[in-house]
């Protein structure tokens, strides 16, 4: 096994300008849009995510921080190299100490007394491109003096670092369960020098860059698992147009049925929700987090259940190795880990949900009760934002209003926003600040605004192809109106739950009480039924 | 990679007697019951499931047949030599056309015009100890002549076919996405010449023998991975405890914990109806087989989720090699699979349910109301396969009634067993025979099923717990209350929509259409937002 992308395919890749799809073209990149780049690492996800994260570790978050914040000297020193791939870039934020919570990182920049450069000390874990990349954006704790007070406080800075400073050197590539043909590797940064014009935006403000560099790049995700779980639905569909039991092609068993329909509803969530954002950041909006996160969670959640689901309709053969659908799975599984975790995004989800967005989302459910009744009121400038949310805006391919055959699946809708606004204003009532600890409630929050979220993405689709008169319209209607029957069931049973239910204090007691006990013993707490 | 299991390490499971675990001792086995059985694979599955395939694919279905069906010639024949591991046993039903179909074989064995032999002819995919195995359980097509018509029909029949018969071949190891360590290949015969007195069973009565074989196998794999299971959430322990993130021991999120938890709710459930199902057929029971594939389908979906927990909450740690939980959750994938996949043997759940189980369940629901305000009334004659099959009988480990601090988990499951007997009784009006086909309703029936029997199987071992004053009783009481007042939640919803719901019936209708519009489009209709 090589476990290595061969050398013809990356120097293909170069030539057909990949690695730097969203560098400028004066700068010597393709000069993409983040729709074009969505559409890009769509067909990348079709293919291989592995080659999908050497492409994404370089440009979506390797060097994105140059694009983003880079002074001009920085731009033009570094990016023509980077579009071009004579040079690849990684992004070094994760330390053995420090995963979810990046703002405690340990690797530290030292500023000379001459003013001239950083001493870089630290090492950095599962870094993609590590191995191979020649400039990487480096995250390190810098004493910062506040000009009020006088005191010095360690703050996070960015950095650009060559590696030919010197002081730069790798591990080993990791042993990966997927994503093989990517390199990861642990970087070490050893008394490295760092000019002071290297620093990426100021001195301090780091953490800030590194959520931007990694909001920024989370739409990718979503694209490119749209593309995996097309191919993978392929197969599935292949598989089950073929195969024959019990007299028929399996796909005229419910069972099947059930799976592919599936499968295609959450691709369909998900390609809608890619799409949505990007159109969003390319109308230049700014406030696109929330959205951003909420589509990596769902998009790598459906991916993994659609390869999953894949597996189980291939039966036996999707256990072998020859189809190639294991290979995606074990390749999806690191999706719902990295660039931030599931868990992490959903909390950071809830609280965003819980902020400033209870009242904007219960507003929102004005913005979309009205289309259904009067069309016209959602053009004054006061709805503007949030028919923006809503994908009701004039967003460049996803515009568009609630089609009158869409009416139940919009009340459906509508319902959904109120049950979970009145909830999270319940809930703020009794927590107030202190919610930020109720993470089985925050939970279930994030569960129902993921699912009101792509509810309205699809509402907002749907509607365009039947207004537009798609061919595939009265399909996408079906995608359409399952994904919102189910979706809000699931979200008036988790909010019913989470208003009156005693039952539902006593789970969360009881979780606590179970996991409590598990960690005094180090493990499951009950002997066997023999009492071993 | 060496993709086997070193000869030391089977060299001395052979001397530890594991290959001959329930062979009786007089053929030179250990002659374990099921429950003891169940005991030493709940250890193998600790330890490595390659292993466990190893030998399961040995004794657990390999050799079965000749224990379960044997002549006294064929058991004196073949188990001493199978018992000590001096000869390997493997099972071989599926074909490349015949998985979950497995009446449509069409390997053929021919008798002879003398009557003293079989011609066997045909190949046999993914059999386990394939190519290492001496002696095979094979199943194929024999012309039966009937009797009374003299009419003759093609019947399947087994065989114990050795390799040293001639015309035995197999294919290389195949690349697997798990269970590396255990070899499955293909296996030809060609012109193989079978003694007569090597069928296995009745001629023409193929079809129940393989059946009794895998339905007696089932439990064994329940019994494995909550091996598995225990294994897998010491580790995702020791993380939690250990990992500090946000200033904290991480196991102090609410997050965490509920993940923990529900781990060790899956594990608990699994392992409670592993010994429940094991206890049964050691007393003597022949009417195991609903229960034995409920705990094969719990028990393979309980370990994948709790697997993949373990690398969630191990984050990137959890994705690399190294903590072999990545390998766990590669070997486990295949239990969802094979020995009956689990959509098939929800099939197979539901139809039990409806056939003759209705009326059994709703007598059940008395049986359990009962103990809540008479134990008394349990003793009768009349309610001893009832009380059996919820546990409540004199099982070697599982006895107890319903203890008083779990009445309302027992209210819980009574209500669920109404609701579920409610439904089926509904549908079977509706449907008819025709509820075979209803493979949409059957598939929420078994879910419900499988919810209803975990209720009764944790309500019977916590009983017993909190009776007998186990010092782990309180705790198993908070596992018991937590699956219940969920599972009881899911079933009121499943058939509540099951029962009334025009949405339902309206969603049972898009999953057939958009399946259809996928097997005509070959994959997904839509194109994406952009109209590409």
């Amino acid at each position: 096994m090589m476990e290595q992308v061969d050398e013809t395919t990356i120097q293909g890749l170069k030539e057909l300008g990949a690695f730097g799809l969203q560098v400028p073209s004066e700068l010597g990149g393709v000069g993409l849009c983040n729709t074009q780049y969505a559409r890009l690492v769509e067909i990348v996800g079709m293919h291989d995510l592995g080659v999908g994260i050497i492409l994404g570790a370089h440009q979506s978050i390797g060097f994105k921080g140059i694009l983003l914040f880079g002074t001009k000297a920085q731009r033009e020193k570094y990016l023509p190299k980077l579009a071009s791939g004579e040079t690849i870039a990684a992004f070094c934020l994760t330390e053995p100490s420090s995963g979810s919570d990046a703002a405690s990182i340990r690797s530290s920049a030292v500023p000379s007394p001459c003013g001239k450069y950083y001493t870089l000390n630290g090492s950095k874990i599962w870094i993609s491109n590590g191995g191979m990349a020649d400039i990487f954006t480096v995250f390190a704790k810098t004493p910062v003096t506040d000009a009020a007070t006088g005191a010095t406080k360690e703050k996070i800075t960015a950095f650009v670092v060559e590696r030919s400073f010197g002081g730069v050197t790798h591990g080993p590539p990791e042993k990966k369960m997927g994503i093989k043909a990517s390199n990861t590797a642990e970087v070490y940064f050893d008394g490295v020098r760092v000019p002071s014009e290297n620093v990426l935006g100021e001195v301090g403000g780091g953490f800030k860059v590194a959520m931007h560099i990694l909001n920024n790049g989370r739409f990718g995700m979503a694209a490119a698992l749209a593309g995996t779980m097309k191919a993978i639905i392929a197969k599935a569909v292949d598989h089950a147009a073929n195969r024959i039991q019990f007299g028929e092609k399996i796909h005229n068993f419910g069972l099947i049925q059930e799976k592919l329909a599936r499968m295609a509803m959450l691709q369909y969530v998900t390609e809608s929700m890619a799409y949505m954002v990007s159109a969003n950041m390319d109308q230049g909006c700014t406030d696109f987090q929330l959205e951003a996160a909420i589509s990596k969670i769902f998009g790598s959640e459906a991916a993994w259940k659609v390869t999953d689901e894949c597996i189980q309709i291939m039966g036996g053969m999707g256990f072998m190795k020859e189809p190639g659908v294991e290979r995606v799975l074990r390749d999806v599984r690191i999706f719902r880990i990295f660039e931030g975790t599931n868990d992490i995004l959903r909390l950071f989800v809830a609280l965003q949900g819980c902020k400033d967005k209870g009242k904007e989302l219960s507003g929102l459910g004005n913005a979309l009760k009205n289309p259904l009744e009067n069309a016209g009121l959602l053009l004054g400038e006061a709805s503007k934002q949030l028919r923006r949310r809503a994908g009701l805006g004039s967003g460049l391919s996803l515009s568009g209003i609630i089609h009158p055959e869409l009416s139940r699946s919009g009340k459906l809708a509508v319902q959904a926003l109120e049950q979970f606004a009145t909830t999270v204003e319940a809930k703020l009532i009794k927590y107030k600040k202190e919610i930020i600890n109720e993470q089985f409630v925050l939970q279930r929050l994030a569960d129902s605004a993921i699912d009101l979220y792509a509810m309205v993405v699809v509402l907002s689709r749907a509607s365009r192809s039947l207004s537009e008169g798609h061919l595939t319209a009265q399909h996408e209607k079906m995608l359409c109106d399952s994904w919102c029957i189910e979706a809000a069931a699931r979200i008036r049973e988790n909010m019913a739950a989470l208003q009156s239910d005693p039952q539902q204090q006593e789970l969360f007691r009881n979780f606590k009480g179970i996991s409590k006990a598990l960690v005094e013993q180090g493990g499951v707490v009950t002997s066997n039924p023999l009492g071993f």
